[in-house]
């Protein structure tokens, strides 16, 4: 437990419901810019202008496109060239924040980053790009957001199912969080705290969708999210989830959101600190039945078979996976263990017998 | 709760018992660094050699004294420019890091601390001089460490009264932080985490002393104290004991022990957050219940009259308290509940009798 380095990473953080012009005004301020470049999609027009109507604009930007196609970063950033741009202000989702990124790459402009989603990208070092039809990711310490507006305001108009999902996958980064490659205390303690946040807000934004505390607690925990996984590294449930949508095109969102009491049942028993958090966190007697009670709450999807996923791709699934199994998972894990596992996903069988079957063996 | 601004900062931290001299070698060949300057006081010198073996040492700097006298730091400063150090290494205690501090001040030298007790000084940016026996504090992003080294093994020689006194000024660090002037969520998060890893390792140091396990959580949580203190501001815990050390020269660690239990007391029934947040912490049904079980486990001190305090003395500190409540205190405190507060303490009562009169007014 006590064996491990963790790097904290420089950033400024904002929370203020409503108040994402003021506190933007203020950081673009702190860092001694005088030319704005903005990056939002046309879809945020209108709530742009609002939160942007008292800065130096040089040139709005609003060319954003999902996974950040290399021309479309080109032209970003001949862009900011032009207009001598001295901070990039990036307002949206993770394809925003991403464009962002993809400009402070390769001329160090500083980011101040107004995130309207829970994807997190906007706490971490990461960046992504696209060229023909490869993703290409990297991590650079210039492409993180010096400083990051949270205004759950500019949430409230994310639809539920997508704000479910969304938060879900808040949820994913924070469980896979506790036995990610490079993890360690402090990112299992953030991950927690990320947990308690996630069990309170998510079940108010479904029952009370235009209500700001919801918002603001999943908004806090995607933060935490972001800064704990992206400093503990991707694990098993990540590996899976990455191999499905990416051989079998399954959606992002539905195949986290089946994936993980499976992967939970599964690595829990083996990690008493884990199991110990997680149920901490979702105020449960078990991280497991925590998790099951949530989702229920929620509506979350139960099998992979509703989504697309044909049970005879297992097999093709477990040979990819087993090539790209995480270091440090709390147990290790066989092909056996993730047909099974992938089977019960598949059909929606009660997580509880991944665990059973290991507790007697 | 969701309105707020926290700043994280740029630091590396790495754990690993047994392993300073590795992991400081290796920290100091991620600075690029050639010509090390190391600061440790003689009586570090045995483990020091030991630590720093395999560095290009250019320079010993043994002049290492409490407080940071002015002239002590001109002779740092001086030695750093004249031996052309590009980074100061420290090793030991708080006096240690802070003179180090006093050189990065000046130089912009980076620092790489390897602290031997439970001081948190490492990881933060205050730092501290003291000029004509007047101390000035400020705050400077070049002061804080790039990386600390926490071995364990360097603090089982720390004797088990001072390790539980300087826990206990940790634990004071992490329940202040609760209701510090800037306290936010992740402030609260990281002091929960020290207060957890105290429960635990504080009673595994005063039972076994030359165990690893006790000193490790101990360790730990001396590091979470200092980010979640350094970021959430004095409270009024720091303060009242501030006053009583400044102006009535009592010790500080045990002023701090005897006083946190009156204040968590006065101040967690009005703040539920940091009650639920302490109270699981310790594993206890409530906040107070669970510090008083722990404080009677480690054999804290008890009342202020044991130490030289005089009860005749009271007005004078409520005076002087007052005049530096801290912003923010989740109840307002007036000069009687200061005057009933350090009456309780110095006689020793019941701290439940400061929460009772509270609830029945």
């Amino acid at each position: 437990m006590f064996d491990f380095e963790h790097e904290s990473l420089p950033q400024r953080v904002r929370f203020g419901s409503g108040r994402a012009a003021t506190m933007l005004t203020d950081e673009v301020g702190r860092l001694g810019a005088g030319r704005v470049m903005v990056v939002a999609s046309p879809a945020e027009a209108a709530r742009t202008r609002d939160v942007t109507a008292s800065l130096p604009v040089v040139h709005r930007h609003e060319e954003v496109v999902m996974h950040v196609p290399a021309e479309v970063a080109e032209r970003a950033r001949a862009a900011a060239a032009v207009s001598s741009a001295d901070v990039v202000v990036s307002i949206g989702g993770g394809s925003a924040t991403g464009l962002a990124k993809a400009i402070a790459l390769t001329s160090g402009l500083p980011i101040v980053a107004v995130p309207t989603t829970y994807a997190g990208s906007e706490a971490t070092t990461v960046w992504g790009l696209t060229e023909a039809g490869r993703k290409s990711t990297g991590v650079d310490a210039r492409v993180l957001p010096r400083a990051v507006i949270y205004d759950a305001e500019l949430t409230l108009s994310l639809p539920v199912p997508l704000s479910v999902s969304s938060g879900l996958n808040a949820l994913a980064h924070c469980i896979d969080a506790m036995w990610g490659p490079r993890t360690d205390p402090i990112d299992r303690a953030l991950a927690q705290e990320g947990i308690t946040a996630l069990r309170t807000g998510l079940p108010q934004v479904v029952s009370d969708p235009r209500g700001l505390s919801g918002r603001e607690h999943v908004l806090y925990a995607a933060y935490l999210s972001a800064v704990a996984f992206s400093s503990a590294g991707s694990g098993l449930h990540h590996k899976i989830c990455h191999v499905l949508g990416g051989a079998f095109d399954l959606p992002h969102a539905q195949t986290h959101a089946i994936v993980l009491p499976y992967v939970l049942a599964f690595n829990a028993p083996a990690d008493p600190e884990a199991e110990r958090r997680i149920a901490a966190a979702l105020d449960a007697p078990t991280a497991l039945g925590g998790l099951q009670r949530l989702r229920h709450r929620i509506g979350a999807p139960q099998a992979l078979c509703d989504i697309g996923f044909d049970g005879s791709d297992i097999g093709e699934a477990v040979e990819a996976i087993t090539a790209v199994l995480p270091a440090g998972n709390p147990r290790p894990v066989t092909a056996h263990d993730l047909t099974r596992l992938l089977h019960a996903a598949w059909r929606g069988t009660d997580a509880r017998t991944i665990t059973s079957e290991r507790e007697i063996q």
